[in-house]
C-alpha cells in the first residue's frame, strides 16, 4: 500500500506539472497541507477469544467493506453495546481480530449508554470504561475495562512524517473549513509503513464540523500554532 | 438582569483585589477573556398561531425552567418533530412564543430526521429546512421552512462589547481547552441591553469539545486570529 500513496503523489506531481504549462499555478504548499479526512462511526475490535465467545467456537469474522486502513475491513458482523443507561443496537465489528477487545464509542453515544470513557488512543486501555457486548445469539460479554473515546488521528507513511515535519506521537493542530470551521488541537500523528494518509475523527467532531463522511483538512505547521 | 451581569463583575474584581492582597496576582486579561459557555440541546419557539394550532385554543405556554438569557424559559410543553427519514420525541418548547416558528437542531439530530438544515442565525429562516411538528394531541403542522442548525454565538450587552472590543454582527474565534481541544471559528457576536454573557453552541460542538452542560471559553483577540 506504500506503493498506492507513491503512486497517488507521483500523480499529483504529474498533474500539478501539466497545468504549471497551462500557466495554471498551484501551490506546493497548499498541496503539501492538504490531508484526507475520514468520519469513524462507532466500531469495535474483537480479540480472537472474544469472536470465539460472542459467535461460536472456531468462528471466522468475515470480511465487508475495506476500509481507508490497508489490511483492515468492516466486517458483516455486528454486535449490540450496553452501559448502565442504555444501549445501542448492530455496532460494526472492525477486522481482522487483533490482542485486545476495544470499543469506540463518541461522546453522544456514551450519553446514551451511560458511561464517561476517557479520550484515548487506540491499545491505550487502562482503567477505560466498563462495557457490556452481546453478540447475535444472545451471549454477554461484560467488559470491566475496554470502551474509549478514540482521540483525533492521522494515520501516514514514514514518507509522509517527512513531508509534514512530524514524526509518531506528535500533537499537531489540524484546520477545517466550512459552514462550521476551526481548528482541532491534541491532533496524534501514527506513522507506520503500512498506513495510508488520512485522518480519522469521530462521528462528534465530524457533526460538529459538518463533514459528510470525508473530506479534506489543514495540518498547521509549527509556527501557525502559537494559540 | 444587566445588574445582574455588573454584580457578578463587581464581586468578581472585589474577589481579585482581595487575591491581591496577598500576593495573587490575577491576570486582569485572562478573566477579560473567559466566558460562560452552555450547551443548547435541540428545541423550538412557536410563533402564537402556532401555539394555538398544536396545544388548542387560547392555549398558553406553561413556563417551567429559566434559562439562560433573561426572560426567556423552557416550558413544560414538548411536541414530536419528523422528517422524511425519522422523528425525535419530547423536544422542548422555550417560550415566550415569538413571530415566527423555529426548530433549532444539531447535525446528528438532522441525520436521524433525514433533513440538511443550513447552518443560520436565529430568526433568519429563508429557504430553511422543512419540518412537521406534531402536538400532544397528535395535531400536526407541516412547514415547509423553520428548522435549522443554529449558528454558534455569544450573547452579550453593549458593557460586555466594549469590554472585549466587538460590536453585534462581529464573527469571532473562541478557544476550548480540556481533552479535545481547539478553537471554534465563525462564531456570531449578538449585542443587546437585555442579553446576558453566555456562548452557545448546539450538542454536536458540545459533545465533541467535551463540554459537561456548561464550561468556561476564551474569546480570541483580533491579534491572535491569524489563522
Amino acid at each position: 500500500m506504500v506503493e498506492r500513496t507513491e503512486l497517488i503523489k507521483e500523480v499529483t506531481d504529474s498533474v500539478i506539472k501539466v497545468l504549471s504549462a497551462y500557466g495554471i499555478e498551484i501551490s506546493t504548499d497548499q498541496h503539501q497541507t492538504d490531508i484526507p479526512i475520514s468520519v469513524s462511526a462507532r466500531h469495535l475490535h474483537l480479540s480472537p477469544e472474544h469472536v470465539e465467545y460472542l459467535f461460536g467456537k472456531g468462528y471466522q469474522l468475515t470480511p465487508f467493506k475495506e476500509i481507508s486502513q490497508p489490511h483492515q475491513y468492516a466486517c458483516k458482523e455486528q454486535v449490540t453495546i450496553s452501559g448502565p443507561k442504555g444501549q445501542i443496537e448492530r455496532v460494526r465489528v472492525l477486522g481482522p481480530s487483533r490482542g485486545k477487545t476495544q470499543v469506540e464509542v463518541s461522546k453522544t453515544d456514551a450519553r446514551v449508554l451511560g458511561l464517561q470513557p476517557p479520550v484515548r488512543s487506540s491499545g491505550d486501555l487502562a482503567d477505560s470504561s466498563p462495557v457490556t457486548i452481546t453478540g447475535p445469539t444472545g451471549t454477554v460479554l461484560k467488559l470491566s475495562e475496554g470502551c474509549i473515546i478514540a482521540d483525533r488521528h492521522i494515520h501516514m507513511t514514514p514518507a509522509d512524517a517527512a513531508h509534514y515535519g512530524v514524526k509518531d506521537g506528535d500533537r499537531t493542530d489540524v484546520a477545517i473549513d466550512g459552514d462550521k470551521p476551526g481548528i482541532l488541537k491534541n491532533v496524534a500523528i501514527r506513522v507506520k509503513d503500512t498506513y495510508a494518509l488520512d485522518m480519522h475523527v469521530d462521528t462528534d467532531d465530524g457533526n460538529a464540523f459538518l463533514i459528510e463522511g470525508s473530506g479534506r483538512v489543514r495540518l498547521l505547521k509549527k509556527e501557525e500554532q502559537q494559540l
